[in-house]
């Protein structure tokens, strides 16, 4: 932890995670029968059996809420991360790639128990990522780990959905929300991925009724979630059941929904696609990031798709370039 | 290790070494002192000082010889790979990577003692490389643990300069070669830095006038080793003391010198240098790849530049493209 500052204007809480990243061929997929564009919950034997097939890797780090703190810190808002690491070679690595972005990371990595939380990140040549993630330590966050008076001076809370598929930690992210919402904070959180909303189903429709504030998901995640058989109808459906839904859509742009405006946002082009790790993550750093500085809907969207083309042109699901420069040249901010 | 096969086109010898690279200012280097585009050894203490203040970096497998041997493989000779690691994350990330390009990785890896080696490899604007490497567990090797049957097989020895800078490591080297030249088999060295040639000056020279057959180095390196004011006297220089000499000059391209030939190659222009790390070890595996391939010493010099320029166009210093696709193309073979 470094320059522990009570009151930051967000605080996201998530599996903290390093990514192995390797680009294969769409018959690794099959051969492993992974679903593209998921993200699958291994055991370590399982994890170790795909990384040996895999061609030579990068490692990065990652982790969902973890890229967005990191995204929203190099815009230039102060943000805090909640997820826990091992203090073995991961996490020390891990640690020091989000404090050198200036993220406060905000829970003690464990001395012993579970090693740091990794995902064989699969990319095949159409640029999309296939997830295999071993939770290990980052699935032994409990409540003693948050400090409730962070949460509360915090303007926003963001929340991701995968943290969901463990029960304690689960319990984590709804204390978080709880302590948030008796603050009049407001609690953003994002579906993560298909296979998640499936899982969590009734619960996450509770959420939405209940502490969500902000909502970010996919085409694909708002239609499993709604039950609707188009985006229109699942916008529809989402209209004034939370404040703002941010529904992304790949090329085709995202979808800013109200309860009574719905802002269609374009897409910041890029010439390839070399990697869509963390286009999800970094969309919402810029989306909140605008809300953060007070921007009008329009603008958010386009402060996120603009991120979002960014860490979608090289691998890695972490910005390699100044967000900052990018956004203020391109917006003239 | 996997599939030892006893006759591997060339064995490779020198440290394992696991890069940790991020994209810093010229600024960073002042600070801590240190010469562009030059290795310093470091302590661990002082690698974990320079890692501190770096921006989150990506981790890929490096060392010199080894990333030699990786793009020979890539480009369809056998290879076998010399060089000690920890049984830790980042020793079994090196042996994954060396592995999955199909090197057979030839040294078991210790399951205690120092740690697998790193670089903090800081790569400035211009693209130039600046590394900082704790040597751990590659210092390690000791002549037990090389096969001398596999080095009197191979047909031909490659040894990287930088493992000379440990007493028992460099006596690991000089065994290789006696054992490779009294099989009849081609010694190939790069000369590796500047300062290593400035350190190891006297015996190297006793090297060249003795075992080695193929020198590879840069300008820079070149220079320091002859003692001349100018590329054109080292040329004459070295010309006839080793049976081939490749002089690599950055965008300038190559040189390569015989006893009756000074051959000028061009260099393969690439866009952006966005990391030269490894532009001379994959030049390496492209002329070697041709040497085996006996084509003649234009074409391998040719292939070097290609490799190379593959190599100088991401972050990291092993390929990640297709090599042999590269260059059939490139060169209609």
């Amino acid at each position: 932890m470094s320059n522990l500052d009570l009151s930051y204007d967000i605080v996201g809480i998530g599996n903290a995670i390093v990514d192995i990243i390797s680009h294969e061929n769409d018959d690794f997929l099959s051969r492993h029968r992974l679903v593209k564009n998921s993200m699958s919950l291994v055991d370590e034997q399982t994890a170790l059996a795909i990384y040996s097939e895999m061609h030579p890797a990068i490692q990065t780090s990652g982790g969902s809420a973890a890229n967005t703190m990191a995204g929203i810190s190099l815009l230039g808002a102060s943000s805090g991360y909640i997820g826990k690491v091992k203090d073995d070679e991961l996490g020390k690595f891990f640690v020091h790639d989000i404090e050198a972005v200036g993220v406060d990371h905000l829970v003690t990595p464990i001395p012993s128990g579970l090693p740091t939380a990794r995902s064989m990140v699969l990319v095949t040549p159409d640029g999309e990522r296939t997830m295999n993630t071993y939770l290990g330590a980052s699935s032994t966050l409990f409540a003693e780990d948050i400090d409730p008076e962070i949460i509360a001076a915090a303007d926003y809370l963001y929340c991701e959905g995968y943290i969901w598929d463990v029960e304690t930690t689960k319990q984590v992210i709804r204390l978080a929300m709880s302590i948030a919402k008796e603050s009049n904070k407001k609690v953003s959180f994002t579906l993560s991925d298909t296979f998640c909303v499936e899982r969590h189903h009734q619960e996450w429709l509770e959420l939405i009724a209940g502490p969500i504030d902000i909502l970010f998901g996919n085409e694909a995640e708002f239609l499993t979630l709604s039950g609707c058989p188009s985006l229109e109808r699942a916008i529809d459906w989402i209209r004034g059941q939370v404040e703002i839904a941010c529904i992304t859509e790949g090329s085709k742009g995202s979808t800013i929904v109200t309860e009574d405006q719905i802002i269609k946002i374009e897409a910041h082009l890029v010439e390839k696609v070399t990697d869509s790790t963390g286009a999800g993550d970094l969309y919402a750093s810029g989306f909140l990031y605008g809300l953060i500085k007070q921007f009008d809907l329009q603008t958010c969207g386009t402060v996120g798709s603009l991120v979002a083309a960014e860490v979608i042109s090289h691998t890695g699901a972490r910005p390699q370039s100044s967000l900052n420069d990018l956004v203020s040249s391109t917006l003239n901010l």
